[in-house]
């Protein structure tokens, strides 16, 4: 074999080791530094190259490329989602993202980003409600317990201070599944047989769920004065959870309008109907939650950036934590203009 | 380690790898291989999920995702280009990417692409010479002896049949180089010290540059009744090789109109200049050379199936050659809801 130039090798984090990264960190810690990056990203939104994501739709679902940039650095996402996929014994969810430096395009960082994304998910819908959920919330509802539901309950408990989690999902061992790994959180979890039922006494409602269709999983009714909801589930063109009169008496909030009206809850709305972007609610330009009574709404769809945070954060835990192995990627000839020397001294 | 499922598994091409395969397949034959995948997909196009390419540029260079996809796989190249990168011993461009199954999203290969896509460009610029240039065609001239260089002659050499190459480039080293490289290859090579000497003669003219500005490596007077003209480097705004005055004495063929009138010779144009798109003529829809006369000329920009094409034949030959190694890319938990349970164990 011959030995690549250091140039030519890009850190990749597996899954193994992003597993290893998770349990010597801590999950909750960690989702709490993830939170921090994302919280400075979004204070610099203006710094970023945005455009919507790039996606691939097929009967069975959709692939999508997630790009960004804060000039410095660039890094993008792959990431598949196929509702079909359970059933079958696959992730709906994958994903994997890269990271490069933008003055010279050398990729610095090639990780898997299942994991990751739920964890910079979870990051990015308790940060939001630290800006949005009524003071001195307690008791979360989380409708929905698939993949992403603990790492949601660990994120509200760490960063909103949260206490207890009312948990339903149409299939009761999903709900005893998230209940057994939440055992020993120091939450209090409550296992609930309707969606009704989760959501009495909750101050932040969290709807999850995975069909691809609009589905209305929280009806009007449902959602009393005062409310912070937390929509993680509508996230693509034809899939929304919540009923349209529930979007007409909250203040809505979304990572970035031109992405969110395509794939949010607001895709059920007229294109103008008002909404305010987090960044401005983070670096104080607009209010997030102005009273007791206000039902905020967060209609989270993911947002390139957030992808970003957590590929960054990623790339400067491997300075201290050695969860990671070194791919030859990149062709790195002695002299720059001789790959085809390259590729045939290689056979010698 | 917590031993991954074999779904977790993607395999890997890395650039040892990669520089095996081409050896033990030998550079000729696996562009001449990579050209049939190209034809067939070329004879499909529209089957073809096609966007222009998602770019972002900066001072220094450009960062570039190309998917693309057939409905039963996708496919995409994350690739950089930075003229100033040479100067600083990196590469102007390298390039990686993945192939994926549409019904399930899972990714399937993830290839090293700074060598298959100088394998893949050589590979389109002779396929398309097959149909273009003039019928006998023995002789080319090669402007710009850059990393292109040696593929380009290999490929007209293997599946046009020329059997003498005329190299120019205004750094004589690159000429030198070049002429080292292909000494073994059976080619006759001449190496000149202009651009009018290696014209000479020539029936087909490649030029191969790598500046990202409008320069102007032919004149009007250097090409001569007859000539097929393959331009390579003019593949971004605002860099072009061409005066526009050959494009206005030349057939223009190109790979998709929308791309190319964007970042080919043809940005010098007006926006409903006729252009052939190359699948017709593959396919017979469209007339290639007429006569001898012509001057045909084919803007080359590099398009995502052509990408897809070269990462469809590394997948299939992963079969018989076991140049590639498996990542566990893809979480993949026993129970698909069940992420959070699956990092939890793995502490343990």
């Amino acid at each position: 074999m011959t030995t690549p130039s250091k140039l030519a090798l890009v850190p990749f984090v597996s899954v193994d080791n992003m597993m290893k990264l998770v349990n010597k960190i801590g999950p909750a810690p960690m989702i709490a530094e993830i939170a921090d990056y994302i919280e400075t990203d979004f204070k610099r939104w203006e710094l970023f190259d945005k455009t919507p994501r790039v996606a691939a739709h097929s009967d069975e679902g959709v692939i999508e490329l997630m790009p960004t940039s804060d000039g410095e650095s660039y890094g993008f996402k792959y990431v598949n989602g196929h509702p079909a996929n359970m059933a079958r014994g696959f992730q709906t969810v994958t994903a994997f993202g890269v990271l490069a430096r933008v003055d010279n395009g050398y990729p610095v960082l090639l990780s898997e980003m299942t994991i990751l994304t739920a964890l910079r998910t979870a990051a990015t819908s308790a940060l939001v409600a630290k800006y949005l959920a009524p003071k001195g919330a307690k008791v979360m509802a989380m409708i929905g317990n698939g993949a992403q539901c603990e790492f949601q309950a660990l994120a509200f408990q760490t960063i909103v201070g949260i206490d207890t989690v009312r948990l339903y999902d149409i299939d009761p061992e999903a709900t005893a599944k998230a209940a057994r790994n939440l055992a020993t959180t120091g939450l209090n979890v409550i296992s609930c047989t309707s969606p009704e039922e989760a959501v009495a006494g909750a101050q932040i409602i969290t709807t999850c769920t995975a069909d691809k269709q609009c589905a209305t999983i929280l009806t009007d009714n449902m959602v009393g004065a005062g409310v912070h909801i937390n929509a993680i589930g509508g996230d693509c063109p034809g899939k929304t959870e919540l009923h349209r009169d529930i979007l007409l008496r909250s203040d809505i909030f979304v990572e970035y309008p031109p992405q969110t009206r395509i794939e949010g809850e607001i895709q059920q709305l007229d294109e103008d109907h008002p909404v305010t972007e987090l960044w401005r609610v983070m670096t104080g330009q607009a209010e997030g939650r102005r009273d007791a009574q206000q039902i905020t709404l967060f209609d989270s769809v993911g947002f390139a950036t957030e992808d970003f945070s957590a590929l960054r954060y990623i790339r400067d835990q491997l300075a201290t934590h050695d969860t990671f192995i070194e791919l030859d990627m990149l062709a790195d000839p002695d002299d720059p203009r001789d790959l085809f020397g390259m590729v045939a001294r290689a056979a010698s």
